[in-house]
């Protein structure tokens, strides 16, 4: 059979997309949208039917150690490292149908259609379900792919703990996913991993697939004011110090740093809880997060110099405490030349219209980088919307994609 | 017996003293403050409490259908109007000791004085236990006062409900004080409420009593910004349509208000929650609570008209939409002159430091004021803090205003 042939294999869309609707009724809410938080009830009964349709299509199944669960279709070769697709089934509350599970439904698109050509592959082709993606229940995010690529000790990931105090462990081993292999660093071909681009640029530049080069660094911040709680009615006002009024200079603030800094940095407040929280007290206490990001490292150095300035001038104006901690960084992540190049081969050969981007969001692919060569794919997202219920991608957009991923895969595993 | 003998007269501090301490062991936190939400388990055990004592006082109690508390000492002349003395024993979230809490214990313990000296008044004097004046559970704060002048509907009131959803009317009969007595207005010969300041003007100025003139204006609004809640990582800043940031706009603007208007207007956000309120997603919506006062009703008006304009601005410029209601507001309340006169003769007769002040805080006095003559007894809260666990009041500056407080209601029941 010659090359150019198996350029024009293709997934099955339809069955593609039955798969999406399928396992978006697990968690769905009412508007749409989906509510499957890590290590739930409903994130149970996702794996589950995961693990379901992988055993159907002949996949060997293993859990590790942080949930993580693989499904290998074995390769010609004896020895050869893997090929791996994968992403998340995890959602953040009220986020949509498109985040992470696309990636795992169209890798697994990918194996039914190796399947369905009866092809052989040299290396092994594995699908891969990463636990607690999103860190919206347990933090931090891409918890349990930080654990195999050695940056987060399975110990620490173990103790995370939700906003009930529940363990990570505690909830793994609930919910049946608490495996016996050993999560860490295994040699392999390649990672790559599908995801929507939760950006605006695809769609608004009428492209189909995003050819990524790379992730941004990312960095997180926890913020915690302590002002003085007291009567909102006769403690006059220059005797207040109010813990919301200098966090809300630092909402202000943050938004600024990424006006005066420019380019690529984009800053959130996304998170800001007020004690008491009563109508008639002064607020004693704020705890908030900031997150920033940007395509370069140093850029995000002088952002977080400038928030470090920002927090220290807003408490001092209103005389109040505060405690920063800079919890949580990634560097900037390049993906693997060859990787990258067999994606947009792929893209080319689908017919889609694509090209080269920068990944915003953190994905496991990040952790990935750092065990072995990695890229990944990215679809539009309507409105650059996504951990909302909104969250869209057109099916044709996602065919597109899936195609890409699946001929990338088979380019990298080698026919035999 | 002369008029000089009975202004020599006091309450017992000691046993005043013993009271403060056993009432506030109910609902204790371990940092010295209270926690004694209105229709909790923890506020039925302090109800229960003082109904106790009450009894023991030798006082007729009944409860009305807002589980209002009645404790009242006949009178020597039938017919006869009674002297009210109360306040409550609700509290707000690891609040104070003495809010509320003080004035229904002075109440006590003047009646308890009253019966060691056997004296016999031509007016009853009640003890009122009122329900649910923090507004910290249930709003509107103030709520079964309000009921009582008409100012509230008694269904209204039945069918306000906390976070969760509960309805005043449930918790009150649960807890067993939804009471047979109709809650109206009934004719009273005067009201008298002892109350910690909340503010610093009486320790400032070295005094333990102040001979309260009068009440605030007060209004408080509710203002829910609706943005467009998006991922924090690839959604550029120039896209972004972030609730928190117009709401860190209207918290700086609030306060920027009070320094515009001046003179003694305070305006104070006390409550603000953030949706969905994680890490990685822009605030797709904020809802928030401004409370604001004066003592003036037209720079009320003024600051509210600020409001309007300053929420309407920082809601354009971020691109949300939002919904702002003005919910509540009471007017300045004057309280009666023959009242005041009284509570200043007491306060002079005890040799207490003292001097007229106007309350910057909302109390069931203010109802209680268009019902019939009204007056508040204020002692010194250290550093003017309330609606906290360092609430203090020196057990001196107590012991003053509880004196005033029996002189004054022993001057308005007059001896028989």
């Amino acid at each position: 059979m010659a090359e150019t042939d198996v350029l024009a294999w293709r997934i099955d869309r339809g069955r593609l997309e039955r798969s999406i609707e399928e396992l978006g009724r697990i968690g769905a809410t009412p508007r749409g949208g989906l509510t499957r938080l890590a290590l739930t009830d409903e994130d149970r009964r996702g794996r589950d039917q995961m693990v379901a349709w992988m055993r159907e299509a002949g996949l060997r199944i293993t859990v590790d150690r942080m949930g993580n669960i693989f499904g290998e279709r074995a390769g010609s070769v004896p020895g050869l490292p893997p090929v791996m697709m994968g992403s998340h089934v995890d959602s953040v509350p009220t986020g949509g149908r498109y985040d992470g599970q696309l990636g795992v439904l169209c890798g697994l698109e990918a194996i039914r259609a190796l399947n369905e050509h009866a092809v052989r592959t040299r290396h092994p082709v594995t699908l891969v379900i990463f636990t607690n993606e999103e860190g919206a229940r347990f933090q931090p995010a891409m918890i349990a792919s930080g654990v195999m690529a050695g940056k987060i000790a399975l110990e620490d990931a173990y103790n995370a703990r939700d906003r009930d105090g529940i363990r990570l462990v505690d909830e793994l081993e609930r919910i049946g996913y608490l495996g016996p292999e050993p999560c860490v660093a295994r040699p392999m071909r390649a990672y790559l991993e599908l995801h929507i681009e939760q950006g605006p640029f695809l769609e608004e530049e009428g492209l189909s697939v995003g050819v990524v080069e790379g992730i941004v660094a990312i960095a997180w911040s926890r913020l915690t004011i302590t002002g003085v709680q007291d009567h909102a009615g006769p403690t006059p006002m220059r005797i207040r110090h109010d813990a919301l009024v200098a966090a809300a200079e630092v909402v202000a603030g943050a938004r600024r740093i990424a006006t005066e800094i420019g380019g690529d940095l984009v800053t959130t407040v996304g998170t800001l809880a007020v004690t008491p929280n009563i109508v008639n007290a002064i607020p004693g206490r704020v705890a908030m997060s900031i997150d920033m990001r940007d395509p370069r490292d140093a850029a995000l150095d002088r952002a977080r110099d400038m928030l470090d300035e920002l927090v220290r001038a807003a408490c001092a104006r209103e005389g109040v405490t505060y405690e920063l901690e800079h919890y949580w960084r990634v560097p900037c992540t390049a993906f693997t030349p060859d990787v990258i190049a067999a994606v947009e081969r792929a893209a080319r050969a689908t017919g889609a219209r694509f090209h080269r981007i920068r990944s915003g969001a953190g994905h496991d692919a990040q952790y990935m980088a750092a065990i072995g060569p990695t890229g990944m794919i990215f679809v539009p997202s309507h409105e650059g919307r996504s951990h909302c219920e909104e969250e869209f991608t057109a099916i044709e957009d996602i065919e597109d994609g899936a195609n890409t991923l699946f001929l990338a895969a088979l380019d990298l595993a080698e026919r035999a």
